[in-house]
């Protein structure tokens, strides 16, 4: 069994995703009303890893897993919130950002890992803002440094005491040779569109900027003495949550059943299996076990076992799973399992509730769980047999894939149906687009519009391989007689390419057009980050990072590149 | 005086970015009315750097200048030039790309430099067809591999000979473990707009693809049997001449006066001083001496002297020197000196002559020449003092800087005036857009639409140092009191800054806003190239680049990242 590169604090093997409000380490959720508050107040001693205090409210992987996991619940199980407000349980700090002791310690790729997952968190924040309202207002008394204030970034709303100390600041470049890799670049310019020459200085002035400053170069959105606080943060908090319904009673996030063995990761709905050999994990997903329900109390009813809820959750925590605990995986191969018919059905269902909260919540968690399929740096290849279901949404797997087969006809001795795609409306309303805001297969075809006009005729029709692949859908429709040695060979091949040129590779094709603030994060920022990660002038022994904390200078090649 | 880090082959200290025809050692270029051919027949011992041979028309740095050269010569010298075939002059190969002996030697600088040079290369091919109409049609008859493909793919139009043989190809990830990073794979999903996963099985198979299906995928945009493709070539080359006019006779560009120091480089209208303690160089444009000529007739007259061009020139080759050969320079310090409005003059004279080609071409230049200076990884600081000139185009150079700083008033016994900034239509009329497809200023103000119909507003103005901090114009404005102190203490804090993190913190504070094909290129393909360059399974002992051509195969980390 894989494990991790560090050792885990918890004795453990592997990083694990899953948690709940009653074993918060971190974070403390309070919800009144419409109104969600979300205390940071972290356990110096609670670190992931052994080795380091989270001082100051700095945070790692440990934490971040607490908040994604708190805002995932205020959507499903509070869905009359409105309002959450992030603020501090101590005092004269906010929240020192990325802890730099686990920094300096991590391994290369548990570093872009956690920025990823940090990221992907802090996105999730602003899609809470931007698919299902719920706004995120930031109160800022004392330091929000580096990550910290990152995190502020992603609010819908800054508010900063003026009170002669509290300060928001991005000291990365000064301080530790390091970029603000968890979005803090891209957002200073791209939502806050900060001058650039402003932002060229907040970000090499170490210790930040308080104050009216603050404001006026429109880093925060407002200040307020302390002795106003309060009253700001109530009054804000009231405009902000509006005279909005409220909505149903939420359903609760359950623990996710799983079974885990040395290769193989068992859930309801998906399993997953590592031929460790091979260096390949395959991911099969299973079609529901009954048509949808017949209304949406019915659905609610259902709560976190409703099949695409459950699925989704699921398939969350697998690619997670993968991403920070398997390192040594090459390739996740995509299969799938049960009527593709009853699949769409589902996505239909979905299709007619849409104006209700659940349904909607289910299809934006499925929106960010694809994203965090197309930002998994394995290759991705779906594998589309008999008996399969890939069908609306489960379709959208096949075309976040580098690859996908689809095998002609059936097998011998197999009496499961022939391969079949059903394309759903889902497919093409933008209802699940990428991060660069475009659907997968208008990405996909973005050369060729006519064939997005022929999927788009192809809606409800059980599509065989010869016609998924006439329509583009798939990358090669296969005979039995091919399949299994073309399989084999490509994945050997996939598997013997070095890991990080394919990272590359992946990272350029699968984001064809425009770009968005999201995709920028993920490539210009992350992409350089990862570079100076790198870079012996952050990480090397003289390095800024290694050095931090000693008492000693770090020392720098000073060539420009 | 600093060096390049490696050999030069022909025994100077430094890499010259001046070439002319007579001197090339790799490119043919004949001009025959409207059709220019540009032959690639490299001399495989005129390699740049001593220790490799350019094999099978690979190029390094030295192939490229010629490259970039003759594009620059197509359009100032033969402006009746409507169309460019790109050609080899070797038998079975069209071009194997960038020589990886070469590559697997050269210090990360100069790899990440060659490949930027060689990327704005690519670009001033699709500019000259996008500002100039100059249309390139590559003529592919044997194998265009990586690099090779990748100058294909700057083209308007590719034709493949279909033998069986001839192939296009970007093998760089199984055969190096590095990224097609001349562009190819963004012009492969952007500009080509190949289906991702055919891109993702073109990209990873070595042989590559050929005839019928390099079309079929859009590789390619035509095929043709080697018997006809003499025929094709000339009726396409037809085609794309159009019956567009002649234009005038052309400007030569002359060889540029250069006097080199230790610690100085002097051009006429640019000089460079090098103060290597403090690892800033000081770059000092100066205006013209005369007002701008009567007519266009007038402007032809002086040619390449003219003042626009010529200081163009200068100023490309002085940044390119300091990019190569510079390594140490921790910033870029700009000042100017000459009358503001005689520059605005000359800047109103090229709008007037709009029409003209050459104050078109000149105009396109700068563009490039800008573009250049904002992908330049050095701190860029604009110094606006008395007697300074920063106007229309010069004013650029304030905007494309990270910082500002412009003095208020008078110093005590310095009779020049004070320091001014004019704004010309030029700076908000998109002539000069950046690569996101924005002006400067645009771009600066993107959260300020005020300010940028406050800049409209100040058209023509002399604005001192106060009216422009008002604006917005410049970072800061100072007082003589404390200009000194500031300015050093700046540049000394600059330069205690990692060389790496300065270069992530301004690669993305300078591009706010859209992204385009040209700054996906500069940022997500090349971050992520500069990353893997730096991987063990690339570049180490063991790595796929250093073992190429070993007879071993190379080792890899399979940990992906």
């Amino acid at each position: 069994m894989a494990e991790v590169e560090q050792k885990l604090a918890n004795g453990t093997a592997r990083i694990d995703f899953a948690t709940d409000p009653s074993r918060y380490r971190h974070w403390k959720l309070a919800v009144d009303g419409k109104v969600a508050t979300l205390v940071l107040d972290v356990d110096e001693k609670g670190s992931l890893f052994a080795g380091y205090d989270l001082k100051l409210n700095s945070y790692d992987l440990g934490v971040d897993i607490e908040l994604a996991d708190a805002f995932e619940r205020i959507r499903f199980e509070h869905p009359q919130v409105r309002v959450v407000l992030l603020r501090s349980g101590k005092p004269r700090v906010f929240c020192a950002g990325a802890n730099i002791r686990m920094l300096a310690g991590a391994s290369h790729a548990h570093k872009v890992n956690f920025c990823k997952f940090t990221n992907e968190t802090r996105n999730a924040i602003e899609d809470a803002s931007a698919g299902s309202g719920v706004r995120t207002i930031c109160v800022i008394s004392g330091t929000a440094a580096g990550g910290g204030y990152e995190l502020a970034l992603a609010a819908d709303h800054i508010i900063l005491v003026d009170d002669g100390s509290s300060s928001v600041s991005l000291p990365e470049v000064p301080l530790l040779a390091v970029l603000p890799g968890t979005g803090g670049l891209t957002r200073i310019t791209d939502k806050r569109k900060v001058r650039r020459d402003r932002a060229d200085s907040f970000c090499t002035t170490e210790e930040g900027i308080k104050g009216k400053r603050a404001a006026e170069w429109r880093l925060v959105d407002e200040i307020t003495p302390h002795s106003q606080l309060e009253a700001v943060v109530a009054a804000r908090a009231r405009e902000f949550a509006g005279d909005a319904e409220q909505q149903g009673v939420g359903a609760a996030l359950t623990p996710l059943a799983r079974n885990l063995t040395a290769d193989r990761r068992d859930y309801k709905y998906v399993s997953v299996a590592f031929d460790r050999a091979a260096r390949v994990a395959t991911i099969t997903l299973r079609g529901p076990d009954s048509p949808p329900p017949p209304s949406a109390e019915a659905m609610v009813g259902h709560g976190a076992a409703f099949w695409p809820l459950e699925v989704a959750r699921e398939l969350d925590d697998a690619i997670l799973d993968i991403r920070l605990n398997e390192l040594d995986v090459a390739a996740i191969v995509f299969k799938s399992e049960g009527d593709p018919q009853t699949v769409l059905d589902y996505d239909l269902f979905l299709d007619r509730q849409a104006q209700h909260w659940l349904a909607r919540e289910i299809r934006l968690k499925w929106k960010r769980v694809l994203k965090r399929i197309d930002l998994t740096s394995r290759s991705l290849v779906a594998l589309i047999e008999p008996g399969s279901c890939f069908a609306g949404m489960l379709a959208e797997i096949v075309f976040a894939a580098d690859r996908s087969y689809m095998l002609i006809g059936s097998r011998d001795e197999d009496n499961r149906p022939p391969a079949r795609i059903i394309l759903g409306g889902v497919n093409l309303s933008g209802t699940l687009a990428m991060s660069n805001g475009l659907d997968r297969l208008r990405t996909r075809f973005l050369g060729e519009p006519e064939a997005h006009d022929n999927a788009r005729q192809a809606i409800g029709q059980a599509l065989d391989a010869r016609a998924a692949e006439a329509l583009g859908l798939v990358t090669f429709a296969l005979d039995d007689i091919d399949w299994d040695d073309e399989i084999r060979l490509f994945l050997e091949e996939r598997a013997s390419f070095s890991p990080d040129s394919l990272t590359g590779l992946e990272s350029n094709l699968r984001f064809a057009g425009p770009e968005t603030m999201e995709t920028k994060i993920f490539a210009r920022l992350t992409a350089w980050q990862n570079w100076i990660f790198q870079r012996s002038n952050a990480t090397g022994e003289t390095g800024a990072l290694s050095r931090y904390g000693t008492g000693r200078k770090p020392e720098f090649d000073t060539r420009r590149t």
